[in-house]
């Protein structure tokens, strides 16, 4: 879980998945040749600060999974406006750095408005995210950003033994999509595929319980076409990995933007859920990651 | 109307289109040697459940009628949430079916949330569709879901007697789009056709009247392209076709879809009205659907 | 200022921009003689009425300004509805032509309804636009549809000596876009540019002041690419012509669809601020438009 930890610290806001992306290109380069297959990446120009790994020759599957992270941007004297759909709770603690130096201080609320105390004006335009405290237990792991850092981490740990199927680190999923579009033409055009997994996390609800397993979803806001979920499913009933079945009308994930594509995307949702969504001390049990993480690398065989 | 009343009853609720595609292949394959013309079909692979009828060798217009309803997915506990936009009254009649077998039950409300009143727990994830009651008068036909199975009606009426044109049959047109940007994509890149007509169903309304003719719509949430639009209402003009103008600022269509895809897609909504809108007891005047289908003949010839 | 005012009295709202089309069309083909650089035109079919510019061999940057204005649509029996994003307070004189001849009306409220005061029907669908009153002080220009006619302007303006870059006027910008994704699409495919300039107007605010310069936006509804708008920034700074930083939650532009395009476009937002947003006074100081034009000039050097 260390480098779930490292990766957890990482300040990559959507829109600002540098960082991110330059720590899975050195990730990558220093462990590929560890994994099984070792994949062709394309990244850089005409990428943005996406990175797609293909494994194999005859890919089938591609897992998306976004980089970027809710957080905040400092807009005048002070003032912050939201990136994503970051939880606000008053006395939550922010970082970043502008020209002057580093930057902490805690989130306060005036007259519907949100601000971040701090003894000088910082840098308009200046990203803030949350002050990590990551904790674990014997049964949980808790900080910001398991959501997505732990899909990120999921993808890195099935990298080490997929021999056919694709790997996609995107960008901008918490604020408005932008990247899956290109990325969904560029694998589609490419590589044929059109069968998409959604590694992200998910909620914690009246019918989703932590530990009862991995989450397929089979609808957010969003509708999958449904024989493809029903694919999916069918694999996760013979597998006896334990998950569990979510259905809900709000959230939405990269498996919407690509739907929306020009590409005829099929796509599901798969995912640990957490508790305390958006929020510094989002939490996931252990067990539905073990959950996840099998799922996956059994999903990547049978598809 | 024996074949509209008969897919009515085809449980397609977005998503789950693959009913109504292989209700409507199976007919096209047995009826297309009627026709005037025999259509090139392309579907299965790279189309997902959708259909698009290529007629003649210089196509110039795309008709697009979605198969898809609206209607409900079951949560936990027999909780259920929208597929589109349904009408919510308590007591409509729901109908579906899952593992252990057939569903039917009257929708209830409870702390401003939805449910389906049934004897035991239905699976996660069902879909469900209000039960069809098709009445027909001398002047108007009753059903649910004449939206849009009246508009894919209209398309095998043409289809009939048409030389020139394609049609399209597409998905997910009630919950969020997804498959009108790559079939736009197709039809553009290998027919060079970017002219569009919405074959769908609109509402009554203080400017739109029962049994006044077929509707060309200039506007509703999306604006299309004004010069096209007038192009169309000349055409109409000259037939001596009963039509009437629609100005809305509410509601979209597969159009909407089209007008935000990467190609250059000229398109008009053009469909009979309806009353009591995604209800059970959608009803359309025989009138303005005679009119709907004289008006799609002349304008695929003359456009 | 005079081909300013001549472009701020064209009615074209959203989806009848055929008439700023052809103005800017016969303006090109006028002028361009007299230009450094002879641009190569494209236009006409598959571009519906939007024009892109290409100057030089070797462009590296598009400028996107968008013809189109927000309007009204008349309805029924003279109530009106929006396009785009309107003030609508009583009393505005709105003008227009339908088919009995020319209208020119105030603007009134009932019941939560807008109408226009009118003393006949107007045929429904018909278009209406902001009365022009073009104000010119020492210090400020004052009209309806500054933005976006000051976009274009200033795209006109950079014409004159532009060698290497591609401007494009667009539509559809204030009422759900549509037209820059194939633009975007057909730019990328043929020339392989995918930096953006947004030359478009925005708002006077608490932190954007007239009179300080033209406004480079670091994010509004949408968020680009930070590395690029830090690129944008650091020329903008090396250049000594005045600017403002801008950071809101609200508002979009033309760089939204890029973003959520199939291509890999980064963008940024830079254009001069207006007081009175959307309605028929929008002001914007002088000194704002002359650091708008420099800056591009400097921009597109640089980028």
């Amino acid at each position: 879980m260390n480098l779930l930890k490292q990766m957890c610290k990482i300040h990559a806001p959507a829109g600002e998945e540098f960082a991110m992306s330059q720590f899975l290109l050195n990730y990558i380069i220093k462990n590929q040749n560890k994994w099984k297959a070792k994949p062709t990446l394309h990244y850089g120009d005409g990428f943005q600060d996406n990175i797609i790994m293909v494994f194999g020759k005859n890919p089938k599957t591609a897992v998306f999974s976004h980089m970027d992270s809710i957080g905040f941007t400092v807009k005048y004297k002070n003032e912050i406006i939201k990136i994503g759909g970051p939880n606000t709770s008053e006395g939550i603690v922010l970082v970043g750095e502008d020209s002057i130096g580093k930057i902490e201080g805690k989130l306060a609320k005036k007259d519907d408005k949100l601000f971040i105390n701090f003894n000088r004006e910082i840098d308009r335009g200046t990203s803030l995210t949350f002050k990590v405290n990551f904790r674990e237990t014997d049964d949980f792991i808790q900080s910001c950003y398991m959501d997505n850092r732990l899909g990120v981490w999921n993808c890195l740990e099935i990298a080490k033994t997929l021999e056919e199927g694709i790997i996609v680190f995107s960008s901008w999923e918490e604020h408005g999509g932008g990247s899956v579009g290109y990325l969904g033409k560029f694998i589609y055009e490419q590589y044929g595929v059109n069968q998409a997994l959604i590694s992200d996390i998910t909620w914690i609800t009246k019918g989703v319980k932590h530990g009862d397993g991995c989450v397929i979803s089979i609808r957010d806001s969003g509708i999958p076409r449904r024989s493809y979920v029903n694919k999916i499913i069918d694999i996760a009933k013979k597998s006896n990995i334990p998950f569990q079945l979510e259905v809900e009308d709000s959230g939405g994930s990269d498996g919407n933007q690509l739907q929306r594509s020009s590409y005829p995307w099929d796509w599901c949702f798969v995912g640990a859920p957490e508790d305390n969504v958006h929020s510094p001390n989002e939490k996931v049990h252990k067990k539905d990651i073990d959950s996840m993480v099998r799922l996956y690398k059994k999903l990547l065989e049978k598809l």
